[in-house]
């Protein structure tokens, strides 16, 4: 019987990955770029006569240091580390707070543990500008993902001090370091922004970590005590905002495929996180025959399996009816992610059976009907699996955010501020920067509850991120920073 | 493509379980035992005119007072752990230590942390009767396993004690609390048995466990100094002694199914423990497209579904040659039980994709040739899966102990005394007790490189043990107690 099942997964295994390199080149088509054209922004050979004029002490030189000054600010040994409230969080939220300061603006923390940075301009009472991206990281992460959208907003603004132009913004700007975006200590997402976008519900705050400290808890040990009352008070009146903006590496490999250091996002994908739970029958490993085992750990792994095959060929498992048409099964196919991140066992002994499995889901797309289409079909067949192996399972929903689009005007603004930047570094007038969907969630998703949002990719290498791997090039932080000065500068 | 394949997954599942029935029916005819005759052993109802002849006191309620009392004996809140040098088993030493002072036995612990407990009786120069259990335990273990026959073994001696037949045994006997069997802390098994079989290599002083403390670190701490040439002088002469004994729970379900308190084990089934890492590609979990992942914990769910059909189905995977025959096959069918208890995922993130996952593999079998070929199937078809997938897999082998046959007089002698207490027990004669094979690992596997070996198995509740389920009838505990009085007897 093996035999005959491996080929046969083999062939279909081999069909989906021609599928899906189809779909990715199909997707890069859809981007207009010419792929040579910008082949040399990104290298280290930009005319250094242009280099002064262009402040690359500020938004490149300074910006690296700051960005590798920050990503030893961990709180593990020999990697990256900063959760939620963590103490290398609040290390680095000082240093950001310098930072800030050295920028011209003025700063607080909130009762979430955001930080913010802000300058009045010349009308205190217009809309305000807000720029942002987070302070926090996964474990072993990368120095770039969330810094560098900190970094490159304060680099920019230090920019306008420094040629004078600060005072003469027409609006408030503020930049706001937000205190939670991976969800690691709660395993809860968007802490921080969700605050600010009046999203967050109370109870999130006796939300509990590994070690049973409340959400609510951890704020009060670092001196920010924190109510039902102030949590509701931390929302932002929608009225009092212009905008939302951010910075941050694509995460993924498309900008360097096509050889431009920026990118415009035009959506995020919505996302799912499950915790299932499988409960058996804990025994002796050496006793209980197979027969007679209703093992949770074989149930997991099957269930794994299934949600690989799944999300790699969505077309097999969903049926086509009004929720799930040719659109939906097509998005799905070119953008269906799903991973298992975290798992563990009890007792967690090699010699025992154990009495129950836990691990996590995460399941991301564009289109949130599919989402949901593959939602309701994993659970169907999950479920199926444990009745067949008379184990228990349970599936929970975590977090649930709907795909975001971000505001058109804003875009073609963010945009405009791209090419303009890359035409100052290349001095060539360039073909436009390339349109992208965002697979990872940000911050953005949360305050598009707000206002409306735009986004900035910037080119990483390899695609590569929740990594120690992750780079940027030095000068693709550069173009990062410059842009969001010309950004600034449609605001004077 | 998925529902022919659960079809055919069901047929072949429905299959193996009726051919796993038929072999435990067949495997239960072999004991020769009348079910019913022994229903009203284990029921609390024994005429209460001959509880004092057979003391009650001593071999059942005290025996029971000190396993509930061990039983509390944790390093955790809320569940049983005791775990090799941890403070726990160095107090449920030092209680056990008290125990065998009041059966009048002379104490000390060795270098490797075992406690001994020694009485010389008429000739000191004779061969010496040692009968030992273990004290340390599974995580959230039950209160009988390893301390049942370190209990049983104190409570007969007390009971000779008692009526002057003690100082009449004909050759010395010793008691030993083994401090490591389950293999918990430092995942590897017998640290304490194998060092007096003179089986442990010197490199097992430097074995870490998860924290980095090694085996040599963690008896220094405890003020148990431990030197390459004092763990070779821990190995007892084979030439001095007689025999080894241990009383355990059988651990498994067929002692109750057949209605006996207690069983003779004829052999010990052998096991290999394998540590699998797999490395893949480590990514964000919303950036990377599936067919571009390398993710190790999609394959180590495959590799486990793989070790659970192999090992329900061992005839489907192995070819018949010169190391494969029939009856191999045959014992691998009605024998073979494969574990995965351990399983983590690095850096364990949900929104990460892992870069590496690791996980424990137990396997066992009756049939030492069977397991390896087993091994050598599985090995194979691992590598090719993670060939397949692009990702890196390390099969490494932790532990490897070959079947063991319990010796055949010893075993006579044992089924004799098992005999003579039921009949005491009941009035009555009683068919012969059962033979067994033991699924489980005991320390009577390292002893066998020593000296010849038997075991006696106590009935437990539904087969449960590595569970706080874990549970033996409180005459049963009584019944062991005077089966070892029973055999303590023939060497007055």
């Amino acid at each position: 019987m093996a035999v005959p099942f491996a080929k046969s997964h083999f062939l279909w295994s081999f069909l989906s990955i021609f599928l899906h390199i189809l779909a990715v080149f199909l997707l890069l088509l859809t981007t207009y770029v010419s792929a040579h054209t910008f082949s040399d922004i990104g290298s280290e050979d930009v005319d250094s006569s242009r280099r002064n004029d262009l402040y690359s002490e500020i938004l490149r030189d300074e910006a690296l240091a700051r960005l590798n000054e920050l990503g030893k600010v961990s709180d593990a040994d020999g990697y990256l580390e900063r959760t939620f409230m963590s103490a290398a969080s609040l290390r680095a939220g000082n240093l950001i707070r310098c930072w800030m300061e050295d920028a011209g603006l003025t700063t607080w923390f909130d009762h979430m543990g955001n930080l913010h940075g802000r300058f009045e301009g010349m009308n205190r009472s217009a809309e305000t500008l807000l720029i942002g991206s987070h302070l926090d990281t996964v474990v072993d992460a990368g120095i770039f993902d969330g810094s560098l959208g900190i970094i490159s907003a304060l680099s920019a603004l230090k920019v306008l001090k420094s040629n004078g132009m600060l005072a003469k913004l027409k609006r408030p700007v503020e930049v706001i370091a937000f205190s939670d975006e991976e969800g690691v200590r709660f395993q809860s997402t968007f802490l921080g922004s969700a605050a600010i976008a009046g999203i967050l519900p109370v109870s999130a705050l006796q939300i509990s970590d590994k070690s049973g400290v409340t959400v609510q808890d951890s704020l009060k040990e670092n001196s920010l005590g924190i109510t039902e009352e102030s949590l509701l008070q931390l929302k932002y009146d929608s009225k009092s905002v212009w905008g939302y903006v951010e910075v941050h590496i694509e995460q993924g490999p498309l900008l360097e495929w096509v050889g431009f250091p920026l990118g415009v996002v035009k959506g995020i994908a919505g996302q799912t996180r499950l915790k299932v739970v499988v409960k058996g029958s804990q025994g002796h490993a050496g006793t209980v025959p197979m027969s007679l085992r209703q093992d949770p750990m074989a149930a997991a792994a099957e269930l794994i399996v299934l949600l690989e095959r799944l999300c790699k060929n969505p077309k097999d498992f969903l049926s086509y009816d009004d929720q799930c048409n040719d659109s939906t099964i097509e998005s799905l196919s070119s953008s269906l992610v799903c991973t298992v991140g975290e798992i563990s066992t009890w007792p967690s002994a090699s010699n025992v059976i154990p009495g129950q499995v836990t691990f996590t889901v995460d399941i991301r797309a564009m289109d949130d009907m599919g989402r949901e289409a593959v939602l309701y079909e994993l659970s169907n067949q999950m479920y199926q699996i444990c009745d067949r192996r008379s184990v228990s399972c349970i599936v929970e929903s975590k977090h649930d955010a709907k795909a975001v689009v971000c505001d058109s005007e804003l875009s073609s603004q963010l945009k405009f501020a791209a090419n303009v930047a890359l035409k100052r570094m290349t001095g060539e007038i360039q073909d436009e920067v390339p349109i992208l969907m965002s697979g990872a969630g940000h911050d953005a998703m949360a305050m598009s509850h707000l206002s409306k949002v735009g986004m900035l990719f910037v080119r990483c290498r390899g695609g590569i991120s929740h990594s120690p791997a992750e780079h940027v090039l030095d000068d693709d932080v550069w173009a990062a920073g410059l842009a969001i000065v010309a950004f600034l500068e449609t605001h004077l």
